[in-house]
């Protein structure tokens, strides 16, 4: 029984399966508390706040460490269930290696310092700190902070670059405008460290105005700074969104990738051909009742079904459709407008494709293209048989 | 005759053809109408203004109520028009769905609020928003504005992904300036909500400068926050930018997918390699008298007649083109300065080839390879002629 | 003789041949006359200088409206040698189209107002506008300004829809935040066109800091406003820098395109392949003894000559390419290291192609192939000889 | 003995070899002395630092420029033993040619000054201007400052370009707000070059708040300026960051290359070939112990081994494979979870192939496919025959 609740347990908190409702509320339930944890820390700091609902804010801390104590021993306790760590020996040598993982030292991090504070004396300013770290327990649930990391990894050569160009322009500007004010304005550029304050604010384009240069040389100085700011400090905007960009549809390729190869009417074929697929698709989820084709509307896209039911409102009667079944492909090929409107009956996992990238599809599959021939012969011939008896 | 009528009202506010002039003015004139009354709102603010020319804003104000009703019951009257929504049942029903899409709540929200504060008592500044609220009925007529919903719509996962770092970076930022500066300043950095204030100003690059770290270890901490804002929070300007620029391809391909199957030239082609010849062809719309080719200009590109008429100024007299003629194409291959000067009669719908894409044209299409080289052969025997006798 | 000197006039100030050093140096000259004009008009400004100088200002004035009056009636008079404006009739009538022309007006609006203000009392301040629009001729004179314009012409469907969303997030910016402060701070806020100052400042991240929100709502709105405004304002940004970035690299093909055909290695093929070849290359100019290619370091590249000479030092004794030559290739086939020094012997205009672009290049032309394995060969067996010798 | 002492040096403080570790550490070394160097000059200027620790500071100077000294005096020593620079001549002439060199130049500013302080008085603002200056010694150990020069450089037409934008409307900026506003502040907008001072700041969003326009028209103007301050002062940020993005990958690819060209696999392939392998692969350098392939992942690459050695976890017992092996191919065409975990056993410097380019690779080399096909059946029966004892 122990065995049983404790491959359940592993299961929901550490690799739920995509149908897995416990774990799914679990993961919702842990994002919640964490972001709750976030607001009490900053909350927390309003004075009146903290004055008029102390004891809320206790009560909840209290409450959250409770929770987060649990999950870490859970976490401990199954961790041997993992069955690629399992072989690392004995449970307790499993145990102690997942120990030392960077998430379980988060999570640790997390509620130690609350025990600690009992018996030592630790500054409360630290305590908030502490606290406020519980926000990195939220990169165990977010992909798009992961994709933030990958990026600035793989990217990381281009950002030293950048950064270096940086961290030279701005000992220049510092040190020249020291040379320039110092006597004028001898506390505000009183040494270059000092003056990097206003040669960062200008560099970064921030401008507080808080210190400004005030002879005509310091003046002249930093109009050349100012342009010299936007040319060189630009140069991790584009590199960082450049990248994030790529890497957020290199991730959407594989989620589409995944898509393709769970759809009957693709999955025989082999990994590279579901690749190439992959790249032309894609993925949209619609609820049930939506209208995914109206009649009459201009049609640029067939969709394929990997899941879920759809209705197109074709005479004599509407026709269902479901997972591997696809609609929306006459327009590609006759006329620009919709023939019949489809809704989904239930939840729809959709793939779409563009009529600008039809042909490649084809190209790709010669199956797919007598498969879809046929199929588009057949509706147009249907329609027209609809059209003769109205 | 007032089913004739209401078919009548009904093309034109809901669907004008491309030529209907009627449609079309009565666009123009609910733009201008919107237009004026946002700027109406706005001028009304200026107390001088309102004082002065009272009776004009709300005699502008009945004005443009009066229309705006008289606008959104015609659209109920005549929304049973509409082939796809009359299919839904009864005319009351129809009706009343209709009234419930956001198109037509937006119109409602337009005037109801006036005959309201007729009978409740209802806060000049509210009435003023729900006055504003008229600048959304411009979705009605902007393309621009849809495909900028589109693009937030489809970039929506990385965009998510970027305000979260955003949202964590700003978190840290405004928790660790509020630790170092809370002493010193008491009263700008009096908790995290406050200190926020100055995070956000730094993070964004906007920098009023009205609140600023005072301690060496805020400045150090604030310069660290500078370099990370430039980073960080320029992520949704590279993603919003690319998707935008792609949006607006993207319609205009479509654009010139439908100008590309209404050329007589291409017409008789299958969607698909319409739309590889889409991707190759700009449009372009010149007025009447205007000079499309000069005469001894360097020429890069030929041009496609999709509709009006042009003169060809090529000796012994003037040769006439119109829609599914082509011209410039002789450049393309033996000579770069243009051997006539080509100008537009009537309003022309061109197409344009760039040289650099000539050859993938000719390519997608074996029978347009033969018709322009015979083309070419004929025009250049032609010229030469012509020469010979000059 | 008048005639003679009218075409030479008109060939030096209207389309100077690449090789007229006369026409060079007018441009030349022009240029920098606009330039100092533009300096005298700023410097004037600074009472103490206009006090000092005053003398030389006016001198300096009279000079260039003299030189801008004879340019000008120079254009008129020759105007009628341009080949294609001379069909346009009478001369007088082709000297009225062409003073109507922009160029001719803005060449007007240079040293009119000079004139008028003899007899007509012309405030000092237009004047100085006036002498400022003289910056305009320089557009004669700068593809740069051209291919701008190019760009936000071919952009302007984007630009105004990006527009768009600014102007009607600006609106709503200033009139909520004019709701919000309006009691607090009654004279910043006085108004919706008063607020749209500070949100303006802080939409495009100037952030001057003159006004900010005081008020709880205030500043709640206005953090909004501020990443709103990085979001939605920097849409401008990435469609113009992309935009003026494919019209450069425009640009340069078309004068690639040119070199290519010029080259004599190319200069049989047609439009169409010379296009392609284009494509490929990237044109360098050298000064004389410039080392292009340095025995001993990495090659990734080899060179087309289009004209001047070069000398290869081989042994025994170097030889000399001129026009048409290559040299550089050895190295894409064999071996990552230049088996021989090549410096230019006069100014040289060369053709690179980078070695991920070879294959390209040989597919492009088949002769071309046949032609470099053969020199190729020939030049190893050279090195080879030449190393059992040495 | 000498004349090997003179090459060995040559060899450590020129161009050390890879796996040179002496010319590593004096590059290490050299880098290091910089920093420290810019780090005092910077600390220096801070008043109580310079008092407290004066004489720190100037044995800290003394030191190093007695390095600096020896460093340029062994360069101009050893520069003889340089194949190339060698057939110049006289090795007097061969070392004044070198002393000529920016290199060299930049070598001798770094110490030069002090000791001409000795006999000259220098004012100490220019002495340490000439200290700071020490930082470009790092561009002879920085690629990532030669690559920001060559973008610099290749982007300098379109630079340019954009610079004359930003000046014209700079000038134009700054003249109208100088007309608009002289009369209400006569100080700030004393003349169009004080004028230009606030158009700069608002132009590139700094926005100092020290000076703002306060008339109606002033404001109306400054809303203008800034709205196109966003648009155009944004291009060189465009170009510089894509710029500065492709260089760094065009250097990747170079790296790459010679990867490629060094693995056993590929080093039979001519040039070409490689390059299009090396445009398909990514390096990747992992340490000795590295878990490269974990059994149960998902998977999306393979891998090649360029040098080092892996182990494969296959039964009965795990194989070792070394440069020239490859590993992860099984999951491309089969399955998507990996069959065996590989860990590294050495340093290794790996190829990472990605399935999306895997179909592209194998139409490169019809080899390969063979190669390939073969292993993946032979691993694969293994595998099953383990699965079968197992």
């Amino acid at each position: 029984m122990t065995a049983l609740l404790k491959t359940r347990i592993f299961e929901i908190i550490e690799s739920p399966e995509p149908g897995d409702w416990e774990g799914r509320w679990f993961d919702r339930f842990m994002v919640v508390l964490i972001l709750a944890n976030v607001f009490a820390v900053i909350l927390e700091t309003v004075e009146e706040l903290a004055l008029a609902h102390g004891a809320f804010f206790l009560g909840f801390e209290v409450f959250s460490v409770t929770i987060f104590t649990i999950e870490y021993l859970s976490r401990l306790w199954v961790c041997t269930e993992n069955k690629i760590a399992a072989t690392g020996g004995h449970p307790i040598i499993v145990r102690l290696k997942y120990a030392l993982t960077p998430g379980a030292l988060i999570d640790l991090v997390a509620f130690l310092p609350f025990y600690l504070s009992m018996f030592l004396t630790i500054d409360l300013r630290f305590m908030r700190i502490f606290r406020l770290m519980r926000l990195l327990k939220l990169t165990r649930y977010s992909p798009a902070l992961e994709s933030f990391a990958t990026v600035i990894r793989s990217e990381s050569r281009t950002l030293g670059a950048a950064v270096l160009v940086m961290a030279i322009l701005l000992v220049f500007a510092a040190s020249f405008v020291y040379l320039l004010e110092k006597k004028t304005q001898p506390e505000a550029f009183a040494s270059i460290p000092h003056s990097m304050w206003w040669a960062l604010a200008t560099l970064t384009t921030v401008g507080y105005g808080d210190v400004t240069p005030a002879t005509l040389g310091g003046k002249l100085f930093g109009a050349v700074i100012m342009i010299l700011g936007i040319g060189m400090f630009a140069l991790p905007t584009g590199i960082l969104a450049t990248g994030f960009s790529r890497e957020i549809r290199k991730r959407e390729f594989i989620l589409t990738w995944r898509l393709v190869a769970g759809t009957p009417l693709f999955s025989h074929l082999d990994a590279l051909r579901i690749a190439e697929i992959a790249n032309l698709l894609h993925p949209k989820k619609v609820p049930p009742g939506y209208t995914i084709v109206k009649q009459g509307k201009a049609a640029h896209s067939m969709y394929f079904i990997v899941s879920g039911e759809v209705e197109v409102e074709v005479p004599p009667q509407p026709r269902r459709l479901a997972g591997g079944g696809f609609f929306g492909e006459i327009a590609l090929l006759t006329e620009s407008k919709r023939t019949a409107t489809v809704t989904a009956v239930t939840e729809c996992q959709l793939l779409i494709l563009e009529v600008v990238d039809f042909r490649q599809l084809l190209d790709v599959s010669p199956e797919l293209h007598d498969l879809l021939t046929e199929a588009m012969k057949d509706r147009l011939a249907q329609l027209r048989a609809a059209g003769q008896t109205d």
